[in-house]
């Protein structure tokens, strides 16, 4: 069955590669049960009760589209945030958000810089819109800042992807050194910091809302999918200038929203006593991963979010050996693309059950390589 | 507070005017309270029982993204249909798919046909991605296919929108009518056939699943939102080639569905009997709503729809006038955004409620024009 004949050439030149295939997709291929998902970063502490009991209340409304507007939930995160509802755009997931900025910014040959290993999700939006990927390498597991810098200044890049706290690597810089480097950007080069972990951080790692939200070459992009446990309800947010916020009503997906998603991050939000104890839940889970790595000679690298990489000592076969050793034994983990973070694998954050799982299952693996 | 500097002109030159403007919005504007919610062909019967039963179940599941490959719905709604997973592609509602399939086919200044008055939300997706609309008017306030093959063929448009039934007229032609429409377009011109509203049409309407499922050069566009109860929930579908179907895994938001949605999506496909039981009511209320208008002395559209279209006998200003004058009480309608389409309002089926509220208002409305 042939295809449509006269699609842009652009969407013709696109490679059919998907960001992430997802453990659903892995059991169907390896007809393998995933028993411990610890692999994509969710959050297995699952959201607050008080969460749930505001799905089941708005379920009964699913009957009508979310309000397009999103004036509540604006409203709640200006207020938990400290800045106005307007410097808000919300989206169906960070995921979303990403490739409505990179569709404001980005034509056909314009040259977007990022890390090199960093987020595929943002990669693939970049070449989804013909942009160029121009990439610098990690320094010592941390997203090189002044190497990104150097890049944008050279290529004159309109767009900067940044992570903080950083995914793969679990790593992050402090909100001074974050604030030095959105400063110093050209004011034609528009940042990406994206924050999606930023609730299991240290204290002083996010810089405060006022400090950037005046500066219109900066985008700060958060979720409910981490430390708030709704990755599968699609509830993202940028934090902005009024006038970048607004610009999103020109391209977004106005209805997009579901409602159900929409109640349960409004509820999440409020529920700041229970994302306190999953946050401590994360950290002590952090621990016990990095611990198994020890115990199995595995290097742990410190970690401020809610996964743990885990430096194997080897190459990146080597890692991929582990992981998918690890899934036969229905440990669902994953591993950095790109040499030489793939030295790496990657585990997120579980419950007890997912621990003793992957503490008995990697020995095992071990073994065998 | 100024926006960044360096978006796209194309970006830049993009209207701010929203598709729609929300009953939450307009009650918030208005400090108006809506009772009768019957504007957006929502459906206010709702969800089958089951429905929310296995949205209760997937809450607690929230926590995990969707599987990005929808392989369930996908799997369902291939059986449903008769035909295979293969030639579906799922999303965040139709309006999400609208916006990627002029993604895949329009460039700035290409010219995109559609009916003059039809569906703005794909009208904004193409000015979105810098195309020209190109319009051909109803014509005894149904789509002119007539019309619209030849305005594609004199401008050699790449892409074409109609619907069938369409909205807001909730006319319709019948499968013979479609598929030779269809047949007729040149095979670089790719029709988007929009059948939200096909679960409501008469017996004959829609063409086989089989019959057009060869055709590259054809995407039929299908919602959960109407018949099934869940706009909230935001899911839609295409079906098409097999090759078609797989272009949307290059640019689509892979991780971008509700996890509870999909569920609600699989249990509504699954409770048909519900499903017919609904499509009475909606029925019902079609012609409760017909007999309302013509108590008043106004004329009642057949439809084929979740909605009835109704002519107010004179032009856009007077149906302005009732539109405003129901909302302040209570009432919540809609009305075509274009004339001649726009001397109707444009009422959705709802409760017995909403038709007591409706029934009531509209008199006393009429009397003070």
């Amino acid at each position: 069955m042939p295809a449509f004949s006269r699609f842009t050439p652009l969407f013709e030149s696109l490679p059919s590669t998907v960001p992430f295939v997802g453990p659903e997709a892995l059991e169907r291929r390896r007809q393998q049960t995933v028993l411990a998902r610890i692999g994509a970063n969710e959050n297995g502490f699952g959201p607050a009760p008080s969460v749930l009991a505001a799905m089941a209340a708005a379920a009964e409304d699913t009957w009508k589209y979310a309000d397009p507007e999103n004036f509540d939930l604006k409203s709640g995160l200006a207020a938990h945030l400290g800045c106005k509802p307007e410097n808000i755009a919300v989206g169906e997931g960070i995921d979303s958000l990403l490739g409505q900025i990179v569709r404001m910014v980005i034509e056909p040959g314009m040259g977007v810089v990022t890390s090199l290993g960093a987020y595929p999700t943002f990669n693939f939006h970049v070449v989804g819109h013909g942009g160029r990927l121009l990439t610098t390498p990690y320094l010592n597991d941390k997203e090189d800042l002044q190497g990104l810098l150097d890049l944008v200044r050279k290529e004159n890049a309109p767009l900067v992807y940044f992570a903080n706290p950083d995914n793969p690597m679990g790593s992050w810089w402090d909100a001074e050194s974050v604030l030095r480097f959105a400063r110093a950007l050209p004011e034609t080069t528009l940042l990406i910091l994206d924050e999606a972990y930023c609730e299991t951080a240290p204290q002083g790692t996010q810089p405060d809302i006022g400090s950037l939200i005046d500066q219109p070459n900066v985008m700060r992009t958060r979720t409910f999918s981490k430390a708030y446990g709704l990755a599968g309800a699609r509830v993202g947010y940028v934090i902005t200038s009024a006038e970048n916020a607004r610009g999103f009503d020109k391209i977004r997906n106005h209805f997009g929203m579901s409602r159900v998603s929409v109640a349960a991050a409004l509820a999440a939000l409020t529920d700041q006593v229970y994302l306190q104890q999953v946050i401590e839940r994360i950290a002590d889970s952090r621990e016990r991963i990095s611990a198994i790595g020890r115990t199995n000679g595995l290097l742990p690298l410190a970690s401020a979010t809610n996964f743990v990489a885990i430096d194997c000592g080897s190459d990146g076969d080597h890692a991929r050996r582990i992981v998918d050793g690890l899934l036969e034994h229905g440990v669902f983990i994953r591993m950095p693309g790109v040499a030489p973070l793939n030295r790496c694998i990657r585990i997120s954050a579980g419950t007890a059950e997912d621990m003793a799982l992957l503490e008995s299952a990697l020995p095992q693996v071990l073994k065998t390589l």
